[in-house]
């Protein structure tokens, strides 16, 4: 049975929102989590912690969407209403429930506190409604089915708005219960995001053909960060089994038309964590050089802090600032620094270019050099027009330089590996 | 005369929003600028490319706030609808203004090309409403007044979702017409945004008192970002000279209390700034080192450019890597790296901790040491319990060095400057 299809409105609470004193992330990630589920997300609403402005907020949601998902006001403070105002759009009375008062006080035991009396009002709910188990946090959620004039109805799914708390209690509870009113016996869900470098958003978009339509089954998502393009494909069905499936063919598809610039899995994937993969599995190490204005690549590969596959990252305007540090020839300087470093590759970036101060439209492409010394001593170097926005120039440059390492350690034969029983 | 406090809903519009494509950001910096205007912003929406929808989101804004802002829709594609809407929503219909069209033909003829036929929509407006100049783009605003059915009226301001056009849009022309709508003769506006390091955002907020309550004059805002704190200054007067006046005053009232803390001035405006200005006017320089599972020193003072206050940046998850790469002993390692660098000061961070992958929880402090080394070889070194969101915790310690860095250099005599005409 085919799903019917939802409308969705995303409602974001709190003053900290509207006077803009906070950036809101949560609205963007549910419209996304919302559009894997197959759902068409048509509005957003911000409203800060007015209780009369909740009710007409959640009011107007009602009656303009099937389902609704709101974030924040589960607080135990006198700011926090959501819960006052969903029982007001139901006409409902709050009641305490015991199961959520006893994890409520359970999560204070765990930490040794006694639950302060104002943390009760977490515990209530509008009678009739659904609780939303918080696994991490005090505040449950709250799931409440308003009925509107025309006998139709709409679900309201309140969560708190931190984003932790939130994620996990969409995807444990919330996103079930919404493909179950959306009909049908497919009630199971499955992600899998796989990560791609090499191409701009336009020419992926064209190499993926239908596969990025919306009506797509199972649907395959595009975003782009900082020139890494991800893809998200999110399988519905009834079963894991059913959604793995899907997941594996769709896989095999992707990789087929455009597997060459593919380079990772997961949401978190980069490339520097591809080359350090590598690198390990090779038993090989790596010594970064970037010269110019930026340290992208120094500050990527810290971050997977004590890599044996990581020897350090030097910056400088220029080499000859590379060759007075290690009081050798300019000519000799990289290949010194690969041997002193006792690492087996060297990266280089020659040269970041300056950027306007304050510029905020797109950079002209500018000749930049990646070059990358081999385990031998053999630099093989190639030189790129790259340009783009200026927040992310500089990353788009250090990962052009980490593709080129990657294809040059994947021409490079693997040094016989070392052995399991080595250390025996 | 005091202005009358007035209300304001912020609107943005596109699919690429609904649908979490694109984090919405203009809603959080327009809901700030209206927050120095003196007017509560009381909810956002979001709404895609939906004529219908777009009519509805307007005539409820319309009809709960006195002023609207939106952004979005007003390309010259086929699901650009703001216009459309806007005349729907004054019952008007839209007619060519000339003056527009000659804007919009010059631009196209200053980049050499002919005006599409397509792009006259951008030139078309509601019968009565006024134009909005965009210096940047084809794209100009609209603002509509809408009579509500109790004879009093909300105005609509319609800009691109273009970020920096929509920004300068709104300083040039729509801030300066919201004041005249709030009353009075106050019409002008000036900022100053003044930046600090040292203490959290609720530490400064009780230093600061009543001067950062909402209706203190001039109104002072306080934002944090990665343990960075800004305090902008928004004065609202008569004349630019009142608001210098009152920006003067109120600067040196904070100044008073939390000058101990205070590094520079600019919304842009880092310590890495504060600290190559200093070395520049001292002239002298800085190497940096970097131990552990970050860069972000070499990253910040790499994008100042071809400064002469920054000879490079060393990363290495420890000293012996450094003290190999140089060939000297470890204890002589940093002070041979400085020498070599040819810099005067050395400002060393040992180290950064590592986090849990994937860690969404504020860390508990871990104890760092911040190392630097002055013109003479003598070391200042600092320990320190710093934790914080791991999303910001690195910069948090980077900021730390460099605090440590401008105390020590403070204390330190400036040397002898060199003479102005030392090149003749």
């Amino acid at each position: 049975m085919q799903p019917k299809t939802l409308t969705a409105e995303v409602v974001s609470i709190g003053d900290e929102m509207t006077s803009g004193a906070r950036l809101d992330t949560n609205a963007q990630w549910l419209s996304r989590r919302l559009g894997e589920l197959g759902i068409e997300v048509t509005f957003h609403s911000t409203v800060g912690d007015t209780l009369q402005h909740n009710i007409d907020v959640f009011r107007i949601a009602a009656g303009r969407a099937d389902v609704v998902v709101c974030t924040g006001g589960l607080g135990p403070t006198r700011d926090d209403l959501t819960r006052q105002a969903l029982a007001a759009v139901v006409d409902q009375p709050l009641e305490l429930r015991q199961s959520a008062l006893d994890h409520i006080q359970g999560l204070f035991a765990r930490r040794n506190r006694e639950m302060p009396p104002r943390n009760e009002i977490q515990a209530m709910f509008p009678v009739g409604s659904l609780q939303i188990l918080n696994p991490q946090g005090t505040a449950p959620g709250v799931d409440v089915t308003v009925r509107r004039g025309d006998h139709s109805t709409s679900r309201i799914f309140a969560l708190p708005g931190v984003p932790a708390e939130m994620k996990r209690m969409f995807d444990e509870t919330v996103a079930p219960r919404i493909l179950e009113i959306s009909g049908g016996s497919r009630t199971h869900i499955e992600h899998e995001v796989m990560k791609f470098f090499g191409v701009g958003e336009s020419d992926m978009e064209q190499r993926l053909g239908e596969m990025i339509d919306r009506d797509h089954v199972p649907r395959v998502g595009i975003t782009v960060s900082a020139a890494t393009i991800s893809l998200r494909i999110s399988a519905i069905g009834q079963s894991p089994q059913e959604c793995r499936q899907q997941i594996e063919s769709t896989r095999a598809e992707i990789l087929e038309r455009v597997g060459d610039l593919h380079f990772g899995d997961g949401e978190e994937f980069e490339q520097y964590h591809a080359v350090e993969k590598l690198l390990a599995e090779r038993g090989e190490s790596l010594v970064s050089l970037e010269l110019g204005r930026s340290a992208v690549l120094a500050d990527w590969f810290a971050s997977l802090g004590q890599s044996s596959a990581y020897r350090g990252g030097f910056c400088f305007a220029n080499l000859d600032e590379l060759a007075a540090v290690l009081e050798v020839d300019y000519a000799a300087a990289m290949e010194t620094l690969r041997r002193r470093a006792g690492a087996q590759w060297l990266v280089a970036v020659d040269a970041y270019p300056p950027l306007e101060s304050n510029a905020d439209s797109p950079l002209p492409a500018a000749e930049v050099t990646l070059i990358v010394i081999d385990p031998t001593g053999e630099v093989f170097s190639t030189t790129s027009r790259l340009g783009g926005h200026p927040s992310i120039i500089y990353q788009r440059i250090g990962k052009a330089a980490l593709a080129w390492l990657r294809h040059t350690l994947a021409e490079s034969p693997a040094p016989r590996p070392a052995s399991p029983t080595a250390e025996s």
